[in-house]
């Protein structure tokens, strides 16, 4: 291949600062949601909005423009399947949607994201959600405004902010996977409810000292392939991942002495973001082929070691000893299948995070639903707590009891992420498909997990996934691997296969 | 008065914007002394290399310079005394510093002081300096071509960096209050050791538990003022207290089970500072008179709250019955004599942040010797471990068995900070001359700490000192706070006083 041209080195360089001028807001972001001292909110604001406000500066330089217009002939590139290519493309894709932002929206929603996600934690720790109103209110004028200064093809304002976190994808598109999607679950829920089996949830929320869950929860996510040389992690009030550049990749997650779940399957859930983002590309950081390819490709992974793994009995079959040693006081007596039962009781439930694996797309799929109406403005602010709880009701047949359990258990809108919830249904999708197609790949993976061997599963997903960055679009990538376009079917067969064998259905 | 010119205001704007940019890398900075995973070194050092030129580049913005032009007319400021000239006469110097240095020069400090840290934390572990060897030599480097750069009155290239740190003072003046406070020490060390006392030290060495110790500090450090709403205290190799901005004020420890005074007394002296951030004026954040004055007065309040207030009599009368509650094990049978003998011990040690009262600044005229001579060149960097040893006999009579516990102590070298170090002993003095003044002003200090009231000194520490951030020089500050200008005779009263009962000395 002959030499690149010399207006890509220097876009390179260009858009490695731009990338590290993002990861000191990230780590500002991090710091904010773990370590921050109350008082220091406001002043926090302003720093991260002056850093987006740079960023936005240079994301949007003419300098930035003259290279990417230099460099329109994909040949000079190596073809327009190379990585020189998907890096041109995606940096000219980010550079257009910049340009079409003022700067003093991009501060604005800097500043009120920050201020409004201070304002959501006081409010859903006070069950208070007037607090939280205005903050949201200011923050759908930002993002409408936001919505419509980006535009997109199909006129839908929700398509433009979908954007930011599924590229390509379309409300539309995703609605068709949906409909077919919820009445197989409704009817899988249906199955189970029937079933007459209960297992007894009571189990998890027996006594499980936090420190004991700190360190076995490390422990399954160091197991599962996460690096501690590389990564953290923490606590926040919302679990996350963020990788903020090569080498450094933090986890959170909160704990619950009375609910051992939530801090278990919420960490191996980031430890799968992590180990993803510890699988990018580290020579290729702020270009594209250096990048996680789609929030749905992300949590594909998280969700993938979460539940295909981490729920799995298999799983159990190694870590349940260990678990009954670290916790004898609630454990001892309690049998594996009985546990495993426990961690896969399929109910309604209040909160997305700790829903099992096929109750929690109708979670999302409501937050789908609202978060459309919010952004056309059919959907009042005032109205969000009634209008959850109602259509909460008609998914779940039950109506939360405040709203701390309903519409204020989320961060992504005080964070003003809308369009962010679908890519969590797309990546059980995504998930389901990949996993189907390492097992083809590798073998017995339920014997590996039986044995503790959960490194053949991670190197593949590095070798087939991670390793392309943002190479290729999602709906590419997942037929590069599998062969097989977006589909619910992996998805089913997995929740049938497993659920149909552990409830007794047909 | 009448309106400040249009052309302030806009100033003011602009030195917040670059106090905000400032208080990003502090919040990195803060984070790689304390969480950052050893793999995202390398990218930190990016990160704060480019804010570093950020930073710098607006410092030295045309903009700022026709800005600082138009103001040369003090009365248009309400007079050479008020506080908005201050402010410009401060950001003119600051401006005028920063037009002297290449913004090459300000990257690769920053980039070789982060890496060059990483690199002393690793060497100081494994007691290895060869490690280290190569990255001082770098920042010496690097410093004399700053300190050139920089320039100074004398032609002193110490001179020129000193300048940062305690603004108009020369390494002349220092010498010549060092020579004799020197002398007095020596003698009054010397007076100890021929008075045969020997506290019993080992009481300091039993085995203290480090979650205890931990809440036993947070504990103090909330009695004598600083907050933890507006603050944090977590762990770091080396101590330090961090002032992030309004609101955001981060101290540092270090624990170690069988050493009781080590986190004690080094949170008590991270509070002082931090006190001191906390009580800089919010609003003014960015500004001269928003920041502290100079390293020397930064250090009179954590010496203060370390020595004269933490190891008094007095503050063990109220903390003592606390202190045997939370540590039965190694106090229960020890009294508040025996206990305060062993937290005033005076005897040759090898640490400095350990060091007991006397011999402390004896510590600090070594280094301000060999730091002297590392930038002239007169001293190479080969030679510092040699040279450190020999020096250190000289000043103590014994030599350290290893590079840990000499040369490899203190994390300033590395961080490229020459210049800081003499700025502790000025800071001894000072907060004498302040201490002196409170008791005269407040009346019977002691009897408010064996009574456990810390806040009336804090609250007089807040309006005397606190309150002008750097509207003063310091030597004006001292005048005008106590009436007399810098002396060690304030300092020498105290030691002599206080060592003298303890001792038995005539």
């Amino acid at each position: 291949m002959s030499e690149l041209p010399t207006e890509y080195t220097d876009l390179v360089t260009e858009l490695r600062q731009i990338g590290v001028l993002r990861s000191c807001s990230a780590v500002l972001g991090w710091d904010e949601q773990t370590y921050l001292p109350a008082e220091g909110a406001g002043h926090r604001a302003e720093q991260l909005a002056l850093l987006a406000g740079m960023s936005h500066e240079r994301a949007t330089s003419s300098r930035l423009g003259e290279l990417l217009a230099a460099l329109t002939d994909e040949e000079a590139l190596g073809g327009a399947d190379s990585a020189a290519s998907a890096n041109v493309r995606e940096a000219r894709r980010s550079y257009e949607r910049s340009m079409r932002l003022p700067r003093r929206l991009v501060e604005e929603l800097s500043r009120v994201g920050t201020l409004a996600q201070q304002a959501w934690v006081s409010a859903r720790r006070d069950q208070n959600y007037a607090q939280f109103q205005p903050w949201l209110e200011q923050t759908m004028q930002l993002k409408r405004e936001e919505a419509s200064a980006l535009g997109s093809e199909t006129g839908n304002l929700y398509d433009a902010l979908l954007e930011d976190y599924e590229p390509g994808a379309t409300a539309a598109d995703i609605q068709a996977v949906f409909t077919p999607l919820r009445q197989a679950l409704v009817e899988l829920v249906g199955a189970i409810r029937d079933s007459g089996a209960t297992p007894q949830e009571e189990i998890l929320t027996r006594s499980y000292p936090i420190e004991v869950q700190r360190s076995f929860a490390r422990h399954a996510a160091e197991a599962i392939g996460f690096s501690f040389d590389a990564g953290r992690l923490d606590e926040a009030a919302h679990p996350f991942c963020s990788g903020i550049g090569p080498g450094d990749c933090r986890l959170t997650t909160r704990y619950d002495e009375h609910h051992f779940p939530g801090a278990f399957f919420g960490t191996l859930h980031e430890a799968g973001h992590g180990i993803y983002e510890q699988g990018l590309p580290r020579d290729a950081f702020g270009l594209a082929v250096g990048e996680a390819c789609s929030l749905g490709i992300h949590e594909s992974q998280s969700r993938m070691w979460e539940n295909f793994v981490g729920r799995s009995h298999v799983f159990w079959q190694h870590f349940y000893p260990q678990a009954q040693q670290r916790f004898p006081g609630p454990l001892s007596t309690v049998g594996l299948d009985d546990f495993y039962a426990a961690i896969n009781d399929v109910r309604p439930s209040w909160i997305r995070v700790e829903a099992d694996e096929v109750t929690y797309n109708l979670h999302i799929m409501l937050r789908f639903e609202l978060e459309q109406a919010l952004i056309s403005d059919d959907l009042k602010v005032a109205d969000v707590p009634g209008v959850w709880n109602e259509t909460f009701h008609a998914y779940f047949g039950m109506t939360p009891p405040n709203d701390r359990l309903g519409c204020l258990q989320d961060v992504h809108w005080s964070a003003g992420l809308f369009g962010y919830f679908p890519t969590y249904a797309l990546g059980n999708m995504y998930g389901a498909q990949f996993f189907e197609q390492a097992g083809e790949d590798l073998g017995d993976l339920f014997a590996m997990f039986a044995g503790g061997e959960f490194l053949p599963l991670k190197n593949w997903l590095n070798e087939n996934v991670h390793a392309h960055g943002r190479h290729y679009r999602a709906p590419q990538l997942v037929e590069r691997v599998t062969g097989q376009p977006l589909s619910a079917e992996p998805l089913l067969r997995h929740l049938r296969g497993k659920f149909g064998s552990l409830y007794g259905l047909q």
